[in-house]
């Protein structure tokens, strides 16, 4: 009854003596977010943490909340999007990981299920987040990555766009970057690294590490790199835009199915 | 008038003193099937070859028969698919190409359009063809390629598949390899080529050249393949299903999306 004492908030009584704890499961998904209304569950429009959630709910018998490390938007992908769910279960977290990957549609996959610390909470403890945006610099499209890259077919100029890169690097504050209409309280994040991969023949990929992001402040950063690359501004123009702090100097927001989630570090 | 007498053929009276030349245009086309009812024509389906003829019959005003160079099933795809079609326009190679791209679905794509020979045609001119098969060898699937490989999680062993890829090259009569129920008259096809790429990780690609395929031919002989990389037969059970001429003999059909058409030559 000691143990029962200091950790009763894990137990709950499920029969005249029967303890069943409360689990704190933490999963990582991959999802192709093109047929999705992005994560976040709404009604009647399919989301992947609804998807998650229902598959959930047939596993556990109980109304179950997934919570993902952060939002992303219809059509933005995960490799490895983070999510934590409470409930009392016997099932492993093995069984979680094949289940719901069994009962979500294909084009999500749990990739790794385990048990995690009964504090832990994939968006409050995230510490680092990466994500890429796949830019295709091509004078065709490629069939096969329209949902999945951004296809540009006039001329990018990657050293410029490197080097107003560079400029993301440090402690500021992105207000210029951030969507109007979803002001977040705070607005400064640290960005660890910033620059364009050229690993894939044809590809500019952008990937950039941070302690956070504002709404849509990836695609915003994309979307006024690919001015740099135009050469309609310049780098230092992208630099006076970020000081700025005014959304109204920024540029269009890169379309949604370019950017990927990659990583989400504790 | 010598002229038009010559090429009488060519051309057609379209009013009093007007002659317009009957063109033959080439075009090659790459498309994503997944989400067609593969390449022919069908009423009320959703095919590659009804699309394109619906995209010139708005350019050109007319009905348009577009001959490819074979048909492909459902959920196959296609990097350079070639077809042709005849009519009397004053429009552009360069003009369809644009045209017809920008009017079917963005899964296809014309990638290039010439003006062919009179006599040019698509199917009965085709010398040679070259089919990809990919099959995604890991542990786990990936999101991103569920419509694009066969997924096969068991592990497949490389070295007897490539050997016995290599008993296919040379003159046979590939009846064992053709589907039930679609004979075509004469089974007898040269293969040039055939064998396992590994260029990409995860990955092993099947690549077979010939001068012609029989009904789900390649399908069928993935499937036998990898029966083989199964140890389930060797590769001398393999080349046996293949002389014994018998459908009977041979394993389950390959599911169509890792299939790629790569490559028709003239």
């Amino acid at each position: 009854m000691i143990i029962l004492k200091i950790n009763w908030h894990l137990f709950r009584v499920t029969g005249y003596n029967c303890f069943v704890m409360i689990k704190n499961f933490k999963i990582v998904i991959e999802y192709d977010g093109t047929s999705y209304f992005g994560w976040q569950r709404q009604p009647d429009k399919k989301t992947v943490q609804g998807e998650i959630e229902k598959a959930l709910s047939i596993m556990t018998k109980t109304k179950v909340d997934v919570h993902g490390s952060g939002r992303t938007d219809a059509g933005v992908h995960a490799l490895n999007q983070v999510a934590h769910f409470k409930c009392e279960t016997n099932i492993t977290p093995e069984g979680f990981q094949q289940g719901i990957s069994s009962l979500v549609p294909d084009s999500i996959l749990i990739k790794e299920c385990s048990i995690a610390a009964a504090d832990f909470h994939a968006r409050i403890n995230a510490k680092r987040k990466t994500y890429h945006y796949r830019i295709l610099n091509t004078k065709k499209p490629v069939v096969f990555d329209r949902n999945y890259s951004w296809f540009f077919y006039k001329h990018l100029d990657l050293e410029a766009m490197q080097k107003a890169s560079e400029c993301l690097v440090g402690t500021y504050d992105f207000k210029a970057f951030e969507n109007t209409g979803s002001p977040k309280a705070h607005t400064i994040r640290e960005i660890y690294n910033a620059k364009f991969n050229i690993n894939e023949p044809g590809y500019l990929i952008f990937e950039i590490t941070g302690n956070g992001f504002l709404k849509n402040m990836v695609r915003n950063i994309v979307g006024a790199l690919t001015e740099v690359g135009l050469k309609k501004i310049s780098p230092d123009d992208f630099r006076k835009i970020l000081l700025s702090k005014d959304r109204a100097n920024a540029f269009a927001t890169a379309p949604p199915h370019g950017l990927y989630l990659i990583k989400v570090e504790y």
